[in-house]
Parts: C-alpha cells; structure tokens; sequence
C-alpha cells in the first residue's frame, strides 16, 4: 500500500529549515519518503502504511516548526 | 592585540543561517571569536591578528551568504 499524506508547515524560512524538517520527519518509523517546499510550507510524507498524524507534527515540532492545522 | 572587525551579511533568514555563518568564519584562520545578528545582518569577528577581509568574504560566501560592500 502507497500512501501519501499532505500537511502544511508554517515557519520556515530557508532551505536549512526544509531540510531540518525532511530530516526530522525522515525519521519517524514507517516514512519511506519526504518532500518540503519552502514556499508553500508544504510536506509530503510518503509510508506503506498509515502513519498517525500526530507522529508526523511531533516530527515537525522537534525541527523546530509547526503544522497549520484545522 | 586584540581586533575586532564588523561586517554586515545579506541574506541570512534564521538561525540556521546565522550558526552557517558562525561555523564558516569560525574556520578561518586566526579567527578567534564570532558573533553574528541575525535582525541586521552584523557579522563580529575577532582576532589576535589582522585578517584579511577576502577571507573573511569567502567564509561567508562559503556558508551561502553576501557581505554588504561598499
């Protein structure tokens, strides 16, 4: 199973913080692939499985950053 | 003797801009203390001896910044 979720981070200025934010989200158990887009703040985590979100903004927190919610 | 020279960087957007800097003058020889601001973009380097500015500008450029000339 190829699942792809979205969120959106908010915060990041450049592409040091994009990529303590692919870092940081890399490593959470399950995540086969990352990418941020500074503009957008967009994240695209990639998993065979399904990987409870609040895992994915813990990730982000610990970069340094946070998710837009709601 | 104890110099202290200031330079302003452009470009630096957080933190993480700011310790790139600070690690890449840091390795300059002769460098024996760094301090850089983020809001203005001032760069402090101190030094027990005279160094040259084009070391200190392709330290900085080096960590993906630009001195302010002129």
């Amino acid at each position: 199973m190829a699942i792809t979720s979205t969120y959106t981070v908010k915060g990041m200025t450049c592409g040091h913080c994009v990529r303590s934010v692919e870092e940081e989200v890399g490593e959470v158990p399950g995540v086969t692939g990352v990418e941020v887009e500074l503009e957008t703040g967009r994240l695209t985590v990639h998993s065979e499985a399904p990987i409870a979100a609040d895992r994915i903004e813990a990730a982000v927190k610990e970069a340094g950053y946070e998710l837009v919610t709601g």
